[in-house]
């Protein structure tokens, strides 16, 4: 397997963004990336697109294709993936893998998703696609009420306060308001969070992620292509995709989720590192409680202590383990299909130094994007070559 | 790259298939292909899925992960692809890369769509997510349209008659009457042709491949672990993807596509056989008039021939280049994203020798799956091994 560098980052806002349509969103996302790569596109040999409800909420599919014929690239390979809420960490994988195996030498990676043109209960409707629909979804369930459940499994074991919890929201509130990509713009007080309507007992609004529109690209190359001398050399040390239980009951806990546990142990044990190592991690907080759940199946904190990390600053951005600098999903914004490479993008520019909530001094960043009732997960090392 | 195999195959018949959920399809055709292959199903390393409209039609995505959790596979990479009409052959190369490449010793592929249950407009409207949004669907172009105007556009050119075309329609449909999985199981005149519905002048309805259920999968493996003392050995000469023009001004000619003439191409390229070396070709004849323009741009006949080959007999079963021995889409039916695989699963059959219409003795066979307006096409070439 050859080493594979990330060479061009590009994103749109996340938000609103009414006055673009879905291929506009690609489109402005893969150009920027592209200029950043300073690769002729020409030389890109393969495309990979994560989005979820493109079909059912904008009518838009052959969403890669369509890139590749916008963005005039040639009658290359595009492919989009599907994985619900980890289409984009697929994505990023497969063209990893396309150039680590010598299929081509530099890939366009692009995740999208719009959605805030529709009714929320178009929303809905759309994201429990990601449900079985034979079983979870018959029974009621939806994403509020899974994460919901989670909590209550995970407080019965451990405890944990609302207090705390919210420790998670405010955090990444905060760091979202240095990203100028951010969808949320405002500092929340534990006052704001209690205050916020009820979701799903004992979720209230500001512990779930907000509806976004938007898009990130990468353009990832042969590591032996980079111009070390003119750029930075982010490598991809992991890249691991895992399936899990497709329906609730399937996961050994219902605090825990099986597809996140094995992609994480894997990756750590291709990148040879220890979580000890890892200088930030961008994870799959569509939940506050998420958070907590997540870092604990990825192994960066004991069962049990993941609720306390916000709470003692630990997981601040000048903490020993920053989660989640941009924001996260909670802040930055949860364009579904975009969200994976999202997180890659976030990561990239800490690593490079140039983000604007950075982290000291960072050489390695771990990615975290889990789909469904987690069915699909993406987990990714990056490194700083020096 | 390695050498990779075929030593699975499994198929649901393809038609109405009221009583079967999408994922009851998948795991029917995924069982049949497992138990085919005489593998232990822990011996699979990745599952790909193509699929097209499961999202809008019946509610459901994840459903490669889905497929994996009943398949009892475990925590494997799962990936649903999509490339419209050419979602199951862009599932098939994916499974064939991750073996060729090292990835994993074997795979799994399953292609799926379930339509029937919905009525018409709502199907059309589906489909036509394959259309640029902003270009071609604003202007009412839909896919019978778009054959339509290739028909008008070929016969400008080349002149092409009712009564040549209805030929193709024939031959397939006689085809689809030995294959017992196919959908339409009736003989059809050429006054049965002419008193047809008329759908988008000069087509009429059977002209036109029918809405269909239906799944198929295949089980592939590193060609170093077949035993060939007990199975015929399949390989995988070439698997070529292409894309082309995301809309129908894109292409060179309105009766060409480039993604086909790109992917033809390079799979005679890679396998480094000609058009006569191939003894069977399943090509996508979605259209009557569509296995015309396929076979010229897949080079099998000279620019302007392609019409011929049905009246003259060449593309029947015991002609020199049998097309479509299965009934194609017009006849065996199109589960969209089910179609690319079903192609393959048609082909080995074939090779293997154990079709109920069998070519006689072939050793090369030729898949091809094209999606939308010519935006996605894949191409394969397969050799039984002596």
């Amino acid at each position: 397997m050859r080493e594979v560098s990330i060479s061009g980052i590009g994103s749109t806002n996340f938000g609103k963004l009414s006055d673009k349509s879905i291929s506009q969103l690609v489109i402005d996302a893969s150009l920027a990336a592209i200029k950043d790569s300073k690769i002729d596109r020409r030389e890109i040999g393969a495309l990979y697109l994560g989005n979820f409800v493109g079909g059912t909420l904008t009518g838009q599919e052959v969403l890669a294709g369509l890139a590749c014929d916008d963005l005039s690239i040639g009658n290359i390979p595009c492919t989009k993936v599907e994985g619900a809420c980890a289409s984009g960490g697929i994505a990023f994988r497969h063209a990893y893998l396309a150039i680590a195996t010598g299929t081509c030498d530099a890939a366009l990676v692009i995740g999208v998703e719009k959605m805030t043109h529709c009714q929320n209960d178009k929303i809905t409707q759309a994201l429990n696609a990601a449900l079985d629909q034979k079983t979870d979804f018959m029974s009621g369930l939806t994403f509020p009420g899974l994460y919901a459940m989670a909590w209550r499994s995970y407080e019965h074991e451990y405890s944990a306060s609302r207090h705390e919890i919210s420790e998670v929201i405010i955090k990444n509130k905060n760091n979202g308001l240095k990203n100028p990509l951010a969808q949320v713009k405002h500092e929340v007080s534990h006052d704001d969070i209690l205050n916020s309507p009820l979701i799903a007992d004992p979720l209230r609004l500001f512990d779930c992620c907000p509806t976004s529109d938007g898009a990130s690209a990468l353009v990832l190359v042969a590591s032996e292509l980079i111009d070390r001398n003119s750029e930075a050399d982010i490598r991809i040390a992991a890249s691991v995709q895992t399936s899990g239980p497709g329906r609730v009951c399937g996961n050994k806990s219902l605090h825990s989720f099986d597809a996140t546990v094995v992609a994480g142990a894997k990756a750590f044990e291709i990148s040879g590192i220890s979580p000890k190592d890892i200088d930030l991690v961008e994870l799959h907080d569509c939940f506050s409680i998420a958070e907590v759940l997540d870092c604990e199946d990825l192994g960066l904190c004991e069962r049990g202590l993941g609720l306390s990390l916000a709470a003692e600053g630990k997981s601040h951005v000048d903490g020993q383990m920053p989660i989640n600098p941009s924001g996260g999903l909670l802040a930055k914004g949860h364009p579904v299909g975009a969200t994976g490479v999202s997180q890659i993008y976030e990561a990239t520019l800490q690593l490079r130094g140039q983000h604007k909530n950075q982290v000291p001094n960072p050489t390695f960043a771990m990615t975290h994007n889990l789909g469904g009732t987690g069915v699909a997960c993406s987990v990714n090392i990056l490194k700083r070559e020096t």
